[in-house]
C-alpha cells in the first residue's frame, strides 16, 4: 500500500509539459529558437564581466549569480524539453558592454542582446549590450531562463529585446499612509524583475509628510505620522542606491501647491483652510475645501511658503540624483485658498485663481530648473477645469505633463500643445480603484435590497459602489490599455511611457505586494515589447499572456512578493479552459 | 540641536488622547463604566481558573494570559484615562463557569460578565459565563481592554454580552486555489478575536479536491493540486482542535453534485461532462456546461456516484465532530447532465432534471442524517430557478438552507417555507466582488477611451467590470446588512445568523488576511451585538464605528494578521474629518 501510494503520489502530480516555449517576463521582442533544446548550468557557472568599477554592474552580476544558482524555480507547468544530462553543461555568460559611462536617465539605452549557443557548440553564453543598464535588462532575462533543481536552461537561443517606452513606472503614495523602508526595497526589486524603471514616489500629500528634509526638519517631526514612520536621508540614500543598482530612477513628488495639509503642522501660515473639514456643511462639489478628505493648500500670496519650497525643493535635489522632478500641482480646489483673507482681497481686486497658480508655478519650477531639473506636473496644471496656467508658464524644454484623467483624450490635447507626456490614465492603470469610497460615515452603503428599486442591490453607492474610478482594474484592462491611441506619429513620440499608481488611502504595506502585482507586470510588458502578437502589430494578445503570467506571478512570489493569483491555479493547468471564448 | 530633537520628537508624536472608551470588537451589547479610571497589571498578573480537567479552558487561561503579558499594544491613539502608579495593580482574574459540559455546538450559551472592580476596591477582576465557549468571549474581550507597556486596563468597568445570532461565520474556499495550514489556523485565530464562530470549510469544487479522505484517498491523490497542496487527516485534526479550543465550530462542505469536476480525476464514470470548455461554443448561457470555468457534476443516474459520495460523507462525519455538514448542491447546469447520454435517456422517457437532483439529495441527505448530521445546502436546492427539489426531499428538522443571491427576499422565502437559513447576500457579504473577472481570453476589458460612446470609460466588461457581484463590499457595505430585514418575528427567529464568503478564484494565502479583514469584522459585529447605537435599535452606527474599526484593524496587524488599512492613518489621528459627512 504504501509502495502503491508512493508511486502513485510520483506519477499523479506531473502536468503535461508545456510546448517549448521561452518564459521571460516581460516577453522579450525577438526570440529565436529554431532546435529547442535545454541543458543544465554547471554547479561552478559564473558570470564573467570585466568591468569590476563599475560598481552597479559588478553588484548586478554578483547578485544575478546568486539568483540563478540558489532560485531553484520549479514553474506551476514544467518546461519543455528537459534538460540532458548527457549534454554539456553551461558553464558562464560572458558579458560585452559597449559603454560604461552612460547614467541612469530617462532614455539611456536598455538594449541588450542574450545568446546561448546549443548544447556542444559552446559552454558559455554571451550577454551584450550597449549600457550598464541594458546589460542589467539582459540579465534579468537570463535569470528568469533558468528553473529546475538542479538549475537548467535552453540552449541554442538568441534574444534581442529592447523597450517601446523609455519611462515604465510604478507611482507609489507613501503619504496616505506610511510605507516602511524594506517594503519599498522589496517593491523595487520587484519592478526591476519586470523591467519597469521608474519609482514615483509621491512622498509627500496632505495627510503626512514623512520625509526627514535637512534644511526643513520640522515638516517631518511635526507632519509625519511618527518618528518610526519618516524616511530619513539614510533612508532615502539607500532607496536611491538599491533601485539605482537595478536600473531604477526615482523620481520624487512632492506635491504642491495643492494636497499640502500636512505642511500646516510645522508652517499653519502658508497653509489655506489647514483643518478645515473637507465639504463645507451646505456647500455645493464647486466650493469644497479639498477633493477628499484632508483640506490644506499652500498660500501663493505668502513669502514664506516660496522660502520653504525652494528649501524643500532644493533638498530634494541634493538627495535625489535623477534629474526629472515632479511637483504635483494636482486638483487646486478653489473653496479653500478663497478661504484666505489675502486670497480673497486679491480676487476681489480683480486677480484670478490662474494668476495664483500661476505665481505660484512661476517661481517653484523657475528654482527646480536652475537646479537642473526637468519638471513634471499633473495635467491639472494646463488642463485643469477651474485653476491652471498659462503654457507660456510651463516652458517646453523642462515641463512634462503627466495624465491621469479622459484617457488617450488628455493625452492628445497635452502632446498637440507641444508637451512630452507620462501617461497614468485612471481608466486603465490606477490600482486603487474599485474598491469602494474610505469616507466614514457613508450612509450609502445602507441600502438593503429592496430599498429603491430605482438602485438595485448592485447599484448603491452612486453606482461605483463609492470608489470614482471603479471598476477594479484588472490585469488585462491594464494590459490592453494603448498609451498612443488615436494619436498621430508626431504625437505619439512625445509619450515618454506611462506608469501604473498606488494611491493609499486604503493601501499599506499589508496589501502591497497584492496590488501592485501582477497588475504592474501587465503594463510592464505592454510598455516594454507591446500588447499584440507582433509586439506593436497584430491582434491583442492577452489571452495568449495568461498562462505566461499566472507563471510569471507563481515565480514572483517564490522570489518572496506577494502577488495575487490572477486565477485557480487549475486554469494554468489545463491552458484555455478558463477563457471567455477558446 | 540633539536634545531640541529630543525633545520635539517626544511631544510632536503625542496625538490627543481620545475620550474614555472601552476598545473591544465587537462592541460588546452593556457597557457601564460610570468613572473612568485604569491601572496597571501586575507582573504576576494570572487568570485563576479552577477548571484544569476542561482541555479547551485550560489552553484558552494559558493563551490569554499570555497575550495580555506579552502584547505591548499601542493604539493609534493614546487611550485615556492614563493608568495611575499609585493605584494598585490589578493582580488576578478570577473565571467562574456554571456548567462545564455543553460542547461546542449551534446555539451554545456564549455570554458572559466581566467586572472589574475600581482601583483600590479588589485587585482581583472577575469572569462569569455559562458555558466554557462564553468564558472564551469573555477573555478575548479582557484582552482587548488591555494596552499599553507596561499592560493597563480599565478599571471600574461592568459588561454584559451575549450575541444576537448564534451563527457568525467565515467561508473560505480552499479549492479554486490552495491555503496552506498554518494559513487557515491564522485565520481561525483572528476569527477567534472577533468572535466569529463558524469556519465554513468549502474544500472541494470543481478546480481541485485538496482533501485526502481515508476511504477514498484517490479523490485527493489525483484530484488535488499536488501532494504538498493537500490536507490529510491529522491536518484536519489540527484544524478541527485549534478551532474548538478557541470556541470556533468547523463546518466542511463537500459541494455536490455540482461544482465537481475534480472527482473526475479519480473516478471519470461518475462525473459528467468532465473537461469539458464551460461554454460550449454557440450556445445560450442557458445551455452552459458550468457557471464558471471547469465543468463537471455528478451524475445521480450512476451506482458508483454513491458509493463514493457515502464513502465521502461517512469520512466528513468521522473526520468532523461538528453536527451540521454542508453539501452543497449549488448551480446544477442542465447543459452539464443532458451531455450524458444516460441523462439524455432518461429525460427522455419522461424523467426531469427536478428528478435527478431528488433523486441525489434523497439518496446523500439520508445517509448524512444516519450519521447525525444536521444538512446545509445552498439557497439553489429549493429556489432554483431550473433546477430543485421539492421540499418534501428536505425535512425541516434536519435541513438548513443557506442563501447567496436576492438579499433578504430570498430570506424570506426560506424561513416563510418553515427552514432554518444561514445568510451569504452576495450583495452584503460576498467577499470576492469587485475584483473583476478571472476568465483569460476576455476581450471586453480592451476598449479604448473613445472606442464606443455607449460603454462609458468606466463601464467596460458589462458595467460591472467582469465581477458579477460587483461592486467591491466596503466594510461599511458588510457593516449596514440587516439580514432580517422585512422579516417577521417568527420567521426572524429562523435565521441562525451570517456568514461572510471568500471564494479563491482570484484569491489565495498572498491575498488571505487583507481580502477577509477587518471586513469580516464588521460583520462580525454586526451580528454579535448589531449595527445600531443601541444595538438592534435606534440609529445605524457606521458613523461611530469607524475609528473603533481603525484601531481594532491596528491592533490585528500588531496581532500578525495582515489585514486592509480602511482609511489614511490620518483619519483616526483626527476623528470625524475624513467622514462624508460630520
Amino acid at each position: 500500500m504504501a509502495v502503491a501510494t508512493a508511486l502513485l503520489l510520483l506519477f499523479a502530480f506531473s502536468p503535461a509539459s508545456a510546448a517549448p516555449q521561452i518564459h521571460v517576463w516581460p516577453k522579450p521582442v525577438h526570440v529565436s529558437w529554431p532546435r529547442p533544446a535545454a541543458a543544465f548550468l554547471s554547479p561552478s557557472f559564473r558570470i564573467q564581466s570585466p568591468y569590476p568599477r563599475h560598481r552597479h554592474l559588478r553588484r548586478a552580476v554578483a547578485r544575478y549569480t546568486r539568483l540563478v544558482l540558489t532560485e531553484r524555480h520549479h514553474p506551476l507547468v514544467p518546461r519543455s524539453p528537459h534538460p540532458s544530462a548527457s549534454d554539456p553543461e553551461l558553464r558562464a555568460l560572458a558579458l560585452s558592454v559597449a559603454d560604461l559611462s552612460p547614467p541612469l536617465r530617462h532614455g539611456v539605452d536598455e538594449s541588450y542582446r542574450l545568446s546561448i549557443p546549443p548544447a556542444g557548440a559552446s559552454a558559455i553564453a554571451s550577454l551584450a549590450a550597449q549600457t550598464p543598464w541594458g546589460a542589467i535588462r539582459g540579465l534579468e532575462t537570463f535569470s528568469q531562463m533558468v528553473w529546475g533543481d538542479p538549475p537548467a536552461i535552453p540552449v541554442g537561443v538568441n534574444i534581442s529585446d529592447a523597450p517601446i517606452f523609455p519611462h515604465r513606472g510604478l507611482l507609489l503614495d507613501t503619504s496616505r499612509n506610511y510605507y516602511p523602508v524594506p517594503d519599498i526595497l522589496r517593491t523595487i526589486g520587484a519592478m526591476a524583475a519586470n523591467k519597469l524603471n521608474v519609482f514615483h514616489w509621491h512622498i509627500t500629500d496632505s495627510h503626512s509628510f514623512p520625509i526627514l528634509l535637512p534644511s526643513e526638519p520640522e515638516l517631518a517631526l511635526k507632519g509625519s505620522y511618527g518618528r518610526d514612520m519618516m524616511y530619513t536621508p539614510a533612508d532615502v540614500r539607500r532607496i536611491v542606491d538599491f533601485a539605482m543598482t537595478r536600473g531604477v530612477r526615482v523620481i520624487p513628488e512632492f506635491d504642491a501647491p495643492g494636497h499640502a495639509a500636512s505642511w500646516a503642522e510645522a508652517y499653519p501660515g502658508i497653509v489655506t483652510c489647514a483643518n478645515e473639514f473637507w465639504l463645507p456643511p451646505g456647500s455645493d462639489w464647486a466650493d469644497r475645501f479639498a477633493s477628499e478628505p484632508g483640506a490644506g493648500q499652500l498660500n501663493p500670496l505668502n513669502p514664506e511658503t516660496y522660502r520653504v519650497v525652494r528649501n524643500v525643493i532644493g533638498d530634494a535635489a541634493r538627495l535625489f540624483p535623477e534629474p526629472f522632478l515632479h511637483l504635483g500641482a494636482d486638483e487646486i480646489a478653489p473653496g479653500c485658498w478663497k478661504a484666505d483673507p489675502a486670497v480673497r482681497d486679491f480676487l476681489s481686486r480683480g486677480g484670478t485663481l490662474d494668476h495664483l497658480l500661476e505665481t505660484f508655478v512661476n517661481a517653484t519650477h523657475a528654482h527646480a530648473v536652475a537646479l537642473n531639473r526637468t519638471v513634471v506636473y499633473w495635467e491639472d496644471v494646463l488642463l485643469g477645469a477651474t485653476v491652471k496656467v498659462s503654457p507660456v508658464a510651463l516652458p517646453r524644454e523642462t515641463t512634462i505633463l503627466h495624465i491621469w484623467t479622459n484617457g488617450p483624450n488628455n493625452t492628445k490635447r497635452i502632446t498637440e500643445a507641444g508637451y512630452r507626456v507620462i501617461v497614468s490614465s485612471a481608466e486603465f492603470y490606477y490600482l486603487d480603484c474599485g474598491h469602494g469610497g474610505f469616507e466614514g460615515n457613508d450612509s450609502r452603503y445602507d441600502r438593503q435590497v429592496g430599498d429603491d428599486p430605482a438602485v438595485g442591490p448592485f447599484n448603491y453607492a452612486g453606482g461605483n459602489g463609492g470608489s470614482w474610478c471603479a471598476p477594479f482594474k484588472t490585469w488585462q484592462r491594464v494590459y490592453d490599455y494603448d498609451i498612443t491611441y488615436g494619436l498621430s506619429e508626431g504625437e505619439a513620440a512625445l509619450v515618454l511611457g506611462g506608469e501604473v499608481a498606488l494611491w493609499s488611502e486604503q493601501a499599506d504595506a499589508t496589501v502591497l505586494d497584492a496590488t501592485v502585482w501582477p497588475r504592474a507586470s501587465a503594463m510592464a510588458e505592454a510598455l516594454w515589447s507591446g500588447n499584440r502578437e507582433g509586439g506593436t502589430t497584430g491582434r491583442k494578445r492577452y489571452g495568449e499572456a495568461t498562462d505566461r503570467l499566472q507563471e510569471w506571478r507563481h515565480r514572483m512570489v517564490g522570489r518572496g512578493v506577494g502577488a495575487e493569483p490572477i486565477q485557480p491555479r487549475w486554469c494554468a493547468l489545463h491552458p484555455t479552459m478558463c477563457n471567455l471564448v477558446q
